[in-house]
């Protein structure tokens, strides 16, 4: 996004994990910072330097060290690119389970760092659950060991976990023990046109139940999304004339063993759907051939390429009740009228899509440039509209350097309390990646 | 197993997380130890008070908070039976994501706070992931609202992990939210017959591949565990020919949203097994009917029962590699014959069952009487084997009161410096479950 730039003048990529002990081991007797960098890819300036702190990239420690096609696990090192460990399992018919739109350049230890999400998480949940182990290295450049390849260990504090998510402020993570599911045989999807968003939660239970443990996505495009990404070149599925009236958009998928059931089963959903009295959705089309699966999912990605391509975007990555998805849209964008910042050379568009299975919604504010006026009409509004639902500031994207402020209205006293004291445990003299997370 | 007996007169009840509140926080002025207590199903003392504790009894804490039937998040007491949430979210068309033997007994908080596995693990991934969110008591009488309903939140450390399996030693769970799946629509299982021990990896993987997603449960039982079980009652699904030179067994589960789709996946599966030029299977016997499906389960449960029934046990409950599974259990018998301690009067059997998705193994000692030459004869012998192949000295069970010298079989100095660290922080007066987990 650009919206971060880095003061460090010193890069250092070690090869191996005891380089990385020697380098914080160096750092934290001197008192240096330093921060952790994997892809890069993060949209909360969590790998980017705040003031001279040495950047400690990952890039070199790339070797997948082992992969067992029996169980599924793979361990790896931190800074091999998700592609390529996508590529790596394929040919064992595994795929990760995790897929995001960074999966060209980010790293598995930096999409551990950060725990993130991405578009299987409602299949194949959080990396709080398949992340079986890790090595990290500690501040004082102690190596913490637990780079298991047991699904199960009951034996003390799991303390693999309060690494992913800690976006490199308790350690640096050198490798990753992932389980890693076998490939699905067959994916199909539909993408659904709905005459109004009070459609979607009914809609939502309907495909749970027909679908059941082959639906592996549920994502919703709101009609301003929607617009947006057909401007700009997708969205050839429907039809003008199948898109007249429709409010918002569901895309689902389908991934499963055997494709004749898979296929049965979505197609038996799509025509309960439109012959039903009430139908919940205006029209629908199914996928006919892996371009047109392609191209249905492209509507859903090329959401962020066309806000990119309209102007500077504000992005919030939010989990709020599923029902609140559309008023909070729409309450944004008239706060923002009501503060007379809609038109042309201010905010363009008030947008949102997201996970509904995961209840993330990603509210996106489009303007013609970043303005203070509406940075401040943004903030904190958005996130006491959050906290007021008891909802997350950041679903998936972290706190980083951007959000530390705003920590507050998603965690207790109590609970930033213990954080502290926990990094406080870990980093005693603060050097991994100062200024991020915890103020 | 009535190898722990309590030495504390004080039980309290508290009715609110309030109560629990002013308790700890009296005790922790006092630095009187507290024992959170749930269903009291543990199998190593960790509910169970060392010296004069007070017992912290969770049971009138026992109210469902709430449940959304779209999203399937329940929010109930700590207090609530299993079997009870179960029955609960029932005609919701939900299930628990963990199902266990102690279900009728068993807590939920407890199941939390000692990281239950069980039967469903395989499927619906641990309690890391699907738990998403805590309300705790700390040590101090602080309340730790962390009772989210959201399934992503990214800001700032996951202290909710930690609580996690840390039975009762960081603070006492009061309430948790907790991702249900939906109900499967259909299930339906296979027992097999096996020739031989080093059929089970390439017949996990032929199965895992043709049932992919439906695949619920793959558990193994050796020939030893088989033969106890049907001595005591279990096991008419197969015939005595049809077991006759099977050396261990596995029952296959599948659950699925549509049953004939199921039923035609685990009966091709069945006939492609049997058809092979070199078959993996003796044979293999489909459940045809809801009582049937019963009785094969009742098989795999029933050697806990025959196992009680036949003597005292030694249960040991192990994570290894799969390949490993046979071997353990002959090396240990062999070990115990070394000792001249395997006839009649001292150990009469050493069998192994359990959870081959998860690459957990139950290995149990079955002695007619509890003797210190069978103890010192399996330990540190187990735990040696255990650690020689890195795996956990406990996959399920917890490491309690009874397995706190054994913590460095599977966890590093380093590992277990943080823990004791982490538990000081959280504990400083060390008043939380003492004597468990950390010595």
């Amino acid at each position: 996004m650009g919206r971060f730039r880095g003061r460090s003048s010193t890069v250092l990529k070690p090869k191996t994990t005891q380089e990385v002990s020697e380098i914080l081991k160096w750092c934290n007797e001197r008192r240096i910072g330093v921060v952790p960098q994997g892809g890069n890819t993060g949209l909360v300036g969590g790998s980017v330097p705040v003031n001279d702190e040495v950047v400690l990239s990952l890039s070199n420690l790339n070797k997948v060290r082992s992969f067992d096609p029996v169980s599924g696990i793979l361990v790896a090192d931190a800074g091999c690119i998700l592609q390529s460990l996508t590529d790596y399992v394929a040919p064992h018919n595994h795929i990760m389970p995790i897929d995001l739109g960074a999966k060209g350049s980010c790293h598995i230890g930096g999409n551990v760092a950060t725990n993130a999400g991405g578009l299987r998480l409602l299949r194949y949940g959080s990396l709080h659950g398949s992340v079986l182990g890790l090595e990290v290295v500690l501040a004082d450049g102690r190596i913490l060991d637990q780079l298991t390849t047991l699904r199960k260990d009951n034996t003390g504090y799991d303390l693999k976990q309060l690494f992913i998510g800690a976006e490199g402020t308790l350690g640096v993570i050198t490798a990753v023990s992932i389980l890693t599911p076998p490939a699905p045989q067959a994916s199909s999807n539909v993408i659904l046109a709905l005459p109004s968003f009070d459609n979607v939660l009914p809609l939502y239970q309907t495909v749970k139940r027909q679908l059941s443990e082959i639906l592996s996505a549920f994502e919703f495009i709101d009609r301003t999304a929607y617009n947006l990404a057909v401007n700009h070149g997708q969205g050839r599925a429907l039809s003008d004339e199948d898109v007249e009236g429709a409010e918002c958009f569901v895309l689902v998928e389908t991934s499963g063993g055997r494709r004749e059931h898979d296929e049965e089963k979505l197609a038996d959903l799509l025509e309960s759907l439109l012959s039903a009295d009430k139908p919940l959705v205006n029209t629908g089309v199914l996928s006919q051939s892996p371009s047109q699966f392609s191209s249905i999912w492209a509507l859903r990605e090329g959401v962020t390429e066309a806000v990119s391509k309209e102007g500077k975007a504000y992005k919030y990555d939010i989990s709020i009740p599923l029902s609140s998805f559309k008023r909070v849209v729409d309450d944004t964008r008239e706060h923002l009228r009501s503060k007379g910042l809609l038109h042309d050379k201010a905010v363009k568009y008030v947008l949102g899509y997201g996970h509904v299975g995961d209840g993330n919604l990603h509210l996106n504010i489009v303007a013609d440039a970043y303005l203070p006026e509406i940075e401040s009409a943004l903030e904190p509004y958005v996130y006491e509209v959050v906290a007021a639902q008891r909802g997350s500031i950041s679903a998936e994207h972290g706190i980083g350097a951007m959000k530390t402020h705003a920590l507050p209205y998603s965690k207790s006293a109590v609970s930033i309390d213990l954080m502290k004291k926990i990094k406080n445990t870990f980093d005693p003299n603060g050097i991994m990646n100062p200024g991020k997370v915890l103020e």
